[in-house]
């Protein structure tokens, strides 16, 4: 192999391939497939939270002119419990669960007509008590959320417990809503107490909230007369689609084919594929392609946004500022399906600090609201708003500074949080340092009035996954790079810089294709900062073993050992003689076409899971709020993140200022409401209120690079999602520098600012 | 490796996979895509066979509501000689060649319109004297069928120069319609004629036919802003029409993708993708997609059919019956651009058998007509037809049974015909001898009336090309079998038995993709009988590199060594440990997924170009003649050919029965015919006569494996082209049999039989 010592491509910013392309309207969405017969899929939704459905007659439906079929759920086959398929998947039989809930579905020419026709449907429900709040539902006694809890359920819970670690899970009884009891416990959490001079006790509630995708869930699929599937879905994992449009259906892997198709935004919320398998059913039913796109009120009501978490955290410091001990409750609502990142939470609110004990008790818990998916480090932002604003309390109370606090006490290596494994290098203390220095932070020695400065930290394991890439050396001596992982976030561009920057061509010489399932090896979802480290060091090793290839090629030509030779901008050289050269095109035209004998160049590249790698970052914010309104204006932010050599400066700031802008807006604005039947009040993005531009300042990315010792891939690490940890925390501390008042509700609205500040 | 000794699908009629799909209407055809903003060409042909342009005025075209543009050939960039690109990618600029030559092109919201819109186009030509008859363009100071003739044709005509073997090429000289000559020698051809007692003289003429594909020609070209090409094309070659559209235009081969779309037939005519690149300079243009779909008429008057030969043969044998010495001269016509399968038509006049010496001149001469491409074995029934005509004239002089003439004197292993290659193991005696033994051979003793027999026999050298593939397990124990060869037989299928029997899994369990040129590793194009051996040999390769891999994992699971593991029926079992047994399934659940550890199994063959195989066949037909009409009823036909290992016999006999019927076609009807001026006079399939089911009787196919000693790919050859070589001739010579005159050209036409018995 040949060990690039410096790079050409690796560490510049190549403006994204695809961006022209994208902000012209030319790529294709799932939403513009069009296929011949096509029917257009509305579904009826429940307006109740929790009811048993006595009665739905379709006949006036059926009989609206251009419908082609009403379906409802006694109409479709059951799904099979083993599949990991959730309510998206299906039509309520007998029992709705939640508002929004898909009850029938209307199939017809044209999707005004299909929405027409929804209004004809006639449902007899009869309305049961729907339990909405988390914590009323975690209550012995208190009304379950579904009739049958108790069997089916605790069979997809278990899957969800931790089986390593420290943890402790235990099976709740039968009878109540509590599907998961999580505990992890680590030191002597009584005698840590003890040592504490200060112990501060509160709770912290993060709301619900939605990914905010600007394309809501759609997908067309197409069942053949020979029962194979073709599915046009926007979707974070192809390959998990496929998966679960076989399993449910009943078909082959290899009868299922996942087409690519451009995705406007995903952030967690499409790693099922949601409405995909529903879609496929109906297909099926009706032997015609079937598009289901969903309206942002559907999306809002019925896809998979994040939990809300209720985080009773206790904590306690010494005097001299070691903060020595964190006991904690942790309530996951994960509505009406199980399945949270329970787990996640946990990790968070005992894991970014070297404590010497902790004890930590988290619930799964079911209510009658829409089931819930991940989101862009799902839990963590939840988990760090609990133990980061109290931090800063125990701070103020120590009359510490609260960056040094943090930098004191900071997780090191071999800090074990409750996952159970240490985290590894990951510089969370480097990163706070580094955050003292910037501007943002120093300007909080002369903030203006009613003006206040944040900060928190956070960071994840960077889970790995496999990856598989073909790379093909075409007649021309241009590179097909042909790799499965769904592009989420420009990533294809990095794969073109590792393939030019391996193969010693042009980036101009190289194209990223993304397959289909059928045509691209196995690619992981993209999901957990992932897609990097598993599909981009496949690229590398196929590149790799394409250049292996050709060199052994050139050698031959060149009369002289591979090991003396270089590729650069399309020319191999051998060192040392300049005017022994050869152009990979000229090798190459020999490896294609009729009378040449060469086999064509082939590189394969095969990554199985490697090892997670830890990601930290560091946050500050500062806001002005207007002390009359509880307006919150944010001036200023920045996120420190140790992103290791970063493949395309351009695109890992992107990935850092969005997943920033994600956490300011859950930190602001952004919360589901319902109400106490478990209707959502705000379906809309009018109400549902995610900060635009115009709301946020410039956001400052600062890429850090601690040379964590990865000796694949640059050291490359994967970055997407640790920005978005700490960014709503850091908006609370500063609302409370700003005001001196404590907002514990997440997000940090001016109502709830006027309240703690007695205004209202 | 696992060497299979017997076999569960190889060998197996499984049917054709897509046959459902195809039968019912689901497959997607280039006429099929549509677009959004989809303009349609249309094309306006010259009228004249030779001819200056003027002046053209496309104002009033311009105008005509619905048109988008009115493109001439001084509006396009100039094609770079060195493309290897003839007229079908570009519009004439000065000089007009052949009648049907494209023009102008109309680009307008409907095709009606583009049609009605060339009306309006107005050309003022200079006619000029048109050469149309081969024999007459080869004379000295014949009238140039194109006035630059002498300059850059050169060039493009020394690339089909034959540079090994015995022959000796000539450049002609300036100023001529020759654009090439070849010379064969072999053995001293003076003293064998010196040997014979009998020699003949006579002159043999093949027409031009076409390929007879049902779809036309027809593409879909997309120019992207970013200048990047998406076509979807009826193409036997998806990457030579993806290096043409990249060299034509100028850009690079990763930034033009050939989409996979169904062929309606091919069968030589649709290597090039005719019209692709003309719609990728069009779409470029007018920078919107382009369809162009040529009509029959267009397709028969400037496609690319195949030549029509010339040949004069002189051929000696003694009284025994040992065929001595041939002396040839054969003109092949290739119409107004260089180019034709010169080479193969002599190889075929001296190749079939063991003369003593042969010497044959060829010359390649240009006429002002459409200019040719390759028919099924290009150029080989022509040379048939000349010297198995020869042949049973010989026989017949000699008093001998044609059969045991052509027996005696078959070509041997080491018979070294013109293309200077010896053939090998080829056994066309031993075929010839099957032949002999058939229920319709044996019936040449009980004729009926106006009954006849003949025979012919031939081969060739199927040639070998690279072949790639990647078979990747899928999670569910799956294979995808990833290969870019086009589809043009039916091979897919086969592919899918290969894949299946290496894997142990059943049929059901392997599906074949062909990808798109941006998905699919390279493979050369589906012509020259070579798909088989190039791309089954590399699924066949992939295939066991997956399950070397497969059975590594089995190995550990199972703690064994691999060498003891079998696989069958996706069942991996220890030999002689019957409970010790793991599903396929079992082990590639492991391999994707998140929490799992395995890479995924991906399996890559990579198959350079390998040596050719001979594959010959002989022929019988039976023909009952209406001596007062002259019409030729075909009673019966069969075809032996030595194809190896059948994978799939009910494939292999489909080939045959189509080859065979083509053959038919142009020993008995199909022949396109022009007036002295260079029109042609039959553009139509009313007049184009092509034979039906009806005109045909079951066409019978015998399957010989004579086990050529082929150690790869279970000793399976490419079947596909010889089938065609022989029928016309074995028509030809039934038709003798029959009425005791010998019409010397094809298609035997009722006409041309009535001239030879006297009676017109």
């Amino acid at each position: 192999m040949w060990i690039l010592t410096t790079y050409k491509y690796v560490g510049s910013r190549i403006p994204r391939l695809e961006g022209h392309d994208k902000v012209t309207g030319r790529r294709t969405y799932a939403v513009d497939i069009k296929l011949p017969r096509m029917v257009h899929a509305k579904i009826l939704r429940s307006p109740l939270a929790h009811a048993i459905i006595k009665h739905i007659d379709t006949t006036k439906a059926q009989a609206y002119p251009g419908v082609v079929a009403v379906v409802i759920g006694r109409d479709i086959p059951e799904i099979p419990s083993d599949t990991g398929t959730r309510y998206e998947a299906a039509l309520a039989v007998d029992e709705v669960l939640f508002y929004g809930q898909p009850v029938a579905a209307v199939l017809a020419e044209e999707p005004y007509i299909a929405e027409e026709a929804l209004d004809l449907i006639e449902v007899e429900y009869e309305q049961l008590p729907a339990i909405i709040d988390p914590v009323e539902a975690a209550r012995e006694g208190a009304p379950l959320a579904r009739n049958s809890l108790g069997d089916v359920d605790r069979e997809e819970a278990r899957s969800h417990h931790v089986d390593s670690g420290p943890a402790g899970g235990e099976e709740p009884t039968s009878g109540t809503n509590i599907i998961q009891r999580l505990m992890y416990q680590r030191g002597d959490i009584k005698a840590a107490f003890q040592k504490a001079d200060l112990i501060i006790e509160h709770e912290w509630r993060a709301s619900m909230t939605h990914q905010g995708y600007i394309e809501p869930q759609a997908c067309v699929v197409d069942c053949s007369p020979m029962g194979e599937f073709t599915v046009w879905c926007s979707t974070q994992g192809p390959f998990a689609v496929r998966e679960q449009v076989a399993k449910v259906l009943g078909v082959l892997e290899v009868n299922v084919t996942v087409e690519p198709v451009e995705m406007g935004g995903g952030f967690g919320g499409k790693t099922q594929g949601v409405g995909a398998v529903l879609a496929a059913i109906l297909s099926r039913q009706v032997k015609r392609p079937v598009k289901y796109v969903m309206s942002r009120s559907d999306d809002l009501r019925a896809a998979n946004p994040a939990p809300q978490a209720i985080i009773r955290l206790k904590t306690g410091a010494t005097k001299e500022g070691k903060f020595v001990a964190v006991e904690g409750s942790v309530i996951c609502d994960v509505g009406a399906f199980p399945g949270g990142p329970l787990m996640a939470i946990c990790n968070s609110v005992a894991g970014f600090y070297d404590v010497e004990a902790y004890d930590i008790e988290g619930l799964e818990v079911m209510t009658n609201k829409v089931s819930v998916g991940a989101l862009r480090a799902p839990g963590q932002p939840q988990g760090a708003f609990a133990i980061e604003s109290q931090m800063d309390m125990m701070a103020k109370e120590l009359g510490l500074d609260p960056l040094e606090f943090r930098i004191n006490n900071a997780a090191k290596d071999e800090t074990v949080p409750p996952s159970g494994r240490p985290w590894g290098s990951m510089f969370y203390k480097e990163l706070l340092e580094k955050l003292a220095e910037t501007d943002l932070w120093k300007s909080r020695s002369h903030l203006g009035p009613n003006q206040g400065i944040g900060v928190a930290g956070g960071g994840r394991m960077s889970g790995a996954n496999r990856g598989n890439s073909i790379v093909v050396l075409n007649r021309d001596g241009t590179a097909s790079v042909i790799v499965g992982q769904a592009d989420i976030t420009g990533i294809n561009t990095s794969y073109a810089q590792i393939a030019a920057e391996e193969l010693g061509l042009t980036i101009e010489q190289v194209q990223v294709f993304g397959g289909s399932t059928r045509s691209a090896p196995y690619a992981g979802t993209s999901a957990g900062s992932t897609s990097l480290r598993s599909s981009g060091r496949a690229v590398q090793q196929a590149a790799q073993d394409a250049k292996e290839q050709l060199m052994l090629m050139a050698a031959n030509v060149l009369e002289c050992n591979k090991e003396d030779l270089v590729a650069e901008s399309g020319i191999i050289s051998v060192i040392g003689s300049p005017d022994k050269t050869i152009s990979i095109q000229a090798l190459t035209m020999q490896t294609a076409g009729f009378g040449t004998v060469f086999p064509t160049i082939v590189g394969k590249g095969n990554i199985g899971a490697g090892r997670p790698v830890p990601t930290f970052t560091a946050v500050a914010v500062k806001v002005e709020v207007d002390p009359q309104t509880g307006e919150v204006a944010i001036l200023d932010a920045v996120c420190v993140e140790d992103v290791g050599q970063a493949i395309n400066p351009t695109l890992v700031e992107g990935q850092i200022q969005g997943g920033l802008s994600q956490a300011l807006g859950i930190g602001l604005s952004e919360e589901m409401l319902w109400d106490e039947k478990g209707v959502l009040l705000n379906p809309s993005l009018l109400d549902y209120k995610m900060p635009t531009a115009l709301d946020l300042p410039n956001l400052h990315a600062e890429l850090m690079n601690f040379g964590a010792g990865l000796n694949e891939l640059y050291g490359a690490k994967g970055v997407g999602e640790p920005p978005i940890i700490a960014g709503a925390a850091a908006l609370a501390n500063a609302v409370y520098n700003a005001v001196g008042a404590r907002v514990h509700v997440i997000p940090v609205t001016a109502e709830r600012i006027l309240t703690v500040l007695g205004k209202v």
